[in-house]
């Protein structure tokens, strides 16, 4: 790894928030973990240092209320849910960061998940945060790893991390982190509006995780 | 492989429906490519036969009009350009036939490839098809494979299947049939509704084939 970044978690206490968190910092980013308030962030966070205890090299992570999170980041990881998605978005100081939006707006029902219509099929949650927040430099990532083997004991997931973004300096960051989750870089999958094909793909995953009781991730072969 | 199916393939001079074809009659099922004249048909059918030659086992590849080609078929292939598709299907004898869609409905302008949007956002090719074909059961299937692979030298292609539809016999049918292609059986991955997925995901492939170069498949892992 050549790169070393201050990444904040926005959403830092959900399951993939703190699961991506745990795997940058193993790999030796810094990391704040975000939360609603700082009093849940800080036991979040102290869970996450205590299991790299030993590991050498790792990054430091500590807790802090959303916004604050934010501060000295060179890399805003948004991994929230959707609902509250916009007005959360609207309200954080992102103007000049790179903005990785990992955010699946799916919805279930007796039938299992699917994808929620966003904006009538012509929008994604890592285009509307772009919307919202036009200083800020966008991109779709991290959206179909698991967060049960982001936790878990694999060095490294057999996955493959898709990028999408219209900025290439910022999806070479989200390429760069990746290879802290899959010990490979990220794959360069285009523009920031096939965040609308990334995002409500992770319920195809749902779908195969409930069938064959497992973990299922993507890879792309040929690349 | 324990089943031999007959196999029409809507739009089979098509590269998709020319490389399905190629691959499920070298696997010793039986084909008829389709097209919308006899005419056409025919000596792509003598093409496939012609590259076949010397293969054990391998199934029989006839041409015939779009129609004729379903005759007596245990499965029909849609592999159509999505303008038109719809009134194709209304016109073919679809009924009581497993009818399985790879059907893409993509758009192209100068930022690459990407999904179209189809009823809102609410709907896809298949899902299409199903609702003019009441009497057909229709699935989703072979979406994401590589035309160039298929009819290319590798004795299968590095991807998986996924297979998407609402009645498990005619999914099965399809994962039955992926083992031609890939080896392996096709994925269960879902409810039919899922092709909202399936579908433009072949335009964040094609994203990657721009950027890397390549033929760029879906692999799932944990299955």
């Amino acid at each position: 790894m050549t790169t070393t970044y201050r990444i904040a978690v926005i959403g830092g206490t959900g399951p993939q928030g703190k699961g991506l968190g745990y795997r940058f910092a193993k790999a030796g980013h810094s990391v704040v973990l975000g939360s609603r308030s700082a009093e849940k962030a800080g036991p979040v966070a102290d869970e996450v240092t205590e299991r790299l205890a030993g590991v050498e090299g790792a990054g430091s992570v500590t807790g802090a209320a959303n916004a604050d999170a934010i501060g000295e980041a060179d890399v805003v990881l948004l991994a929230v849910p959707y609902d509250g998605h916009a007005e959360l978005v609207e309200s954080l100081p992102l103007a000049g960061k790179t903005v990785i939006s990992c955010v699946n707006p799916l919805a279930f029902d007796k039938r299992g998940a699917h994808g929620r219509v966003i904006d009538g099929g012509e929008g994604s949650a890592a285009e509307e945060a772009q919307r919202l927040q036009p200083e800020a430099t966008v991109v779709g990532a991290f959206h179909n790893v698991s967060a049960v083997l982001l936790w878990g004991e694999d060095d490294y997931l057999d996955e493959d991390v898709l990028v999408v973004g219209d900025v290439v300096e910022a999806k070479e960051v989200a390429m760069d982190l990746a290879e802290a989750v899959t010990s490979r870089r990220g794959i360069d999958a285009g523009k920031l509006r096939l965040a609308r094909q990334l995002e409500p793909f992770t319920a195809v995953l749902i779908s195969i995780n409930r069938k064959y009781k497992t973990h299922a991730g993507v890879r792309i072969s040929g690349v």
